[in-house]
């Protein structure tokens, strides 16, 4: 038996443990967004300190403004390796509205579905599942050959579902100590269960939250309706106006730098067939909503959109109060790709508003942090030899694929480090990820865990 | 001394003790709209039966599907005068938010401000502090003469902050015992602190919840983003599309029935000197927002109106969640004046909702209690009886005014009772009544019970 069937033995053999150490993870909630929960986010990260040591890696959490980095090292078996750099983030997304989980977000556990065991907590596929097979595929394989097959570092942040405030001044404090010859990226999706996937472009992102701010204080509408200007009302007319009849985002400029998909491409996704229909449907819609002339795949994976996430104003609670409000939020975002320009777009964003900005009313800015859109070359050699890997353990051809979330921690990777990313990822379309009952397919966290035993020994292969 | 002199005079005396169980009152949070008060709302009806049996009156809680009606009945001296019913309202708005007020709302205290002492507390003016002024005003009576100068009945409910729904009911049931006179309404303003008012046209209201619902679940827009309607999206369209940019609203037919005002009404208005500037200047605003071409006067005394008054969607708290949400709710009302007909304009606002919905989306609605504008007749005598009554109280001539806020149960009065309403009020436009910090002025509610006992004695000598 091979070095590497005795590695994927054991990962088979210890999935109970492993298993029960995700649990611990996921028991943590760690949300990252909301102040309250800070705590927590410390616990989620000096669990994988003490969880990374117990692999042999030399595992430090970094304090930061915001919630700790946790980076870690250990040598390889030779000196031949390249040196990779593992990065997932432990912080998971809110869980409100609760009333609509059926289980606990942080009391984790397996559930027969019609389609298989799934891990159901929040977290469990964004992003604690995902980062887990790559620590687990390190834990067999010191546990199996008593070292790593190359050099591995690992960087977890614990700010990626809120902007990341601390990530970028982090890597550039510490480029040196995270430099590597390659990143891994474990926080995308499959193209379906059985197809392997590597992402190799993802939307970039930018996000605005606008405060619009009318009278100085909230009146009676009664009182004051009519005279007074209404906060909600301009509100309502800025983001009405984002979009065209035909879905297209009306910003000036914001179509700079889109290209259009080469001929290749388009026959490619096309020959992936696809069901745009059906992927609606399984939300319960029934025709995209994009823009026009583009198929349901194309709008994901190539067309940059515009959406408002949140809005609030007013009394919207029970009942009915006749207020006409001081202010009125809303939070707003836009996907990119290609080459569109995230400062170019921010800037026609506030032009936009300003521009419908009644004399009585001003706005205030709150700006998560951008990013380009990432575009991968994937004639390299760590990225054929990633999909051999992947084919070899599936059964079935891993395929290179868009992606419509944003993770700029691969553009920054890039630009700070000046590293090529490698996003394998196991997660399926319909984990929801960011919605009530959060889950992570038994088989996605099983077979990720041999996909990068594969891979780390497919790519400790290559020299340095 | 005349008898109305030593009345006059038992309430400058007994003014302590009237504080005193107003304060009883404002400590219940009796917030009608939220559920969770339920208890609440009644214990202040309880406290209301209680007090008025101290001043003689047959009083009884009467349950309803929502919160307790209270109505009380008492003999005049003679039965010569008219039946009176006096209608006021126990319940209060919600307090949020409570961060903006430097007081408990339901810890009352008298606070001095530049502009004289106050009665610090939600419900102050709206309605509590109102509706003790006449009661108080009886028990003055009660106290110096032994009897009231009139038969009375009184009326309070507890749902006018949420739309009153066991209002018609419970009248209609209840015409027998509910009919009288003349109806007095106490839920109103002064034109200022020194000029006493009758509110001579009331704004009527429409208000309807709407909630867009697009995709079955919430969604991460970086997945779904594109090809995935957005019912924010489609919420603001059609709230947007309900002004065009003069301000007006743009319903086909919403301006049906709609006076323009006789030049003599127009001539007394002018006369009253109103600061347009000042009184939008007084809440940080320098422009009217209303329709073109009509004074801040005219817009909220005599001009419908269009208003959002809560809107919520997707996440919008504390950092940021790229939800694409599966719901989006406002709230929206529209005041009335002349003959515009609320039927009519429910229908016109479904249809304009209904023209604006794309396929994906659903629309469902809650209307609150609608009600058309009054307008008064004040050639009759007691009009002229309480002008009379209050010019002496105030030292000033009363004034017939507009007023901008609904008060639907005026028109219910009139359809159902078939009374004519006389509405007399003391609260001041600076008194914040759906806002944080609500107030009452110390002056507002001892010379408000000192106008009730001149008008008790003046209507009084009227025959029935």
């Amino acid at each position: 038996m091979s070095e590497l069937e005795r590695v994927l033995e054991a990962v088979d053999a210890g999935l109970d443990g492993a298993l029960e150490r995700l649990f611990g993870l996921l028991a943590i909630d760690s949300i990252s967004t909301d102040p309250a929960y800070t705590a927590s986010c410390r616990k989620a990260a000096d669990w994988l300190v003490d969880d990374l040591k117990s692999v042999g890696f030399d595992a430090t959490r970094h304090d930061t403004p915001g919630h700790p980095m946790v980076v870690a090292h250990q040598d390889g078996s030779s000196a031949e390796g390249p040196h990779l750099l593992f990065y997932g983030h432990y912080d998971v997304q809110p869980v409100d509205p609760l009333e609509l989980w059926h289980t606990q977000p942080f009391e984790p556990l397996i559930e027969d579905t019609p389609a298989g065991k799934v891990i159901r907590a929040r977290g469990a596929a964004d992003d604690k599942g995902q980062l887990m097979t790559f620590v687990e595929a390190c834990r067999c394989w010191k546990q199996v050959t008593g070292s790593l097959p190359t050099k591995i570092s690992i960087f977890f942040e614990g700010e990626e579902e809120s902007g990341s405030p601390s990530l970028i001044p982090f890597m550039e404090e510490n480029k040196t100590e995270l430099t590597a010859d390659l990143a891994l990226v474990c926080d995308t999706g499959m193209w379906d269960s059985n197809t392997p996937t590597i992402s190799t472009m993802l939307r970039g992102m930018v996000g605005e939250e606008i405060t619009i701010t009318g009278p100085s204080l909230d009146l009676h509408s009664g009182m004051y309706g009519g005279p007074a200007m209404n906060p909600i009302r301009v509100l309502n007319r800025i983001l009405a106006d984002l979009h065209d009849d035909d879905g297209k985002v009306t910003l000036p400029g914001f179509y700079d730098g889109v290209p259009e998909l080469s001929d290749e491409i388009k026959q490619q996704w096309a020959s992936l067939n696809h069901d745009g229909q059906a992927f609606l449907e399984s939300v319960g819609l029934s025709e995209p909503a994009g823009e026009k002339g583009y198929t349901v795949l194309e709008q994901i994976w190539a067309r940059p959109t515009c959406d408002v996430n949140g809005i609030a104003g007013g009394y919207a609670g029970e009942g009915f109060k006749t207020v006409l409000p001081s202010k009125a939020v809303a939070k707003v975002s836009f996907r990119l790709v290609g080459e569109q320009d995230p400062v170019a777009i921010q800037k026609a964003f506030y032009q936009h508003i300003n521009d419908r900005l009644p004399v009585d009313c001003t706005v205030s800015f709150k700006a998560k942090d951008g990013a380009k859109a990432t575009v991968m070359q994937v004639d390299s050699a760590p990225f054929k030899q990633a999909q051999q890997a992947l084919s070899e353990e599936w059964e079935n051809d891993a395929i290179y694929a868009g992606c419509g979330g944003s993770i700029p921690v691969v553009g920054h990777i890039k630009s700070i480090l000046d590293m090529d990313s490698l996003l394998v990822g196991f997660g399926l379309d319909d984990d929801a990820i960011h919605s009530p009952n959060e889950k992570y397919a038994l088989k996605s966290f099983h077979k990720g865990i041999r996909s990068w035993v594969r891979i780390l020994d497919a790519l400790s292969k290559n020299d340095s």
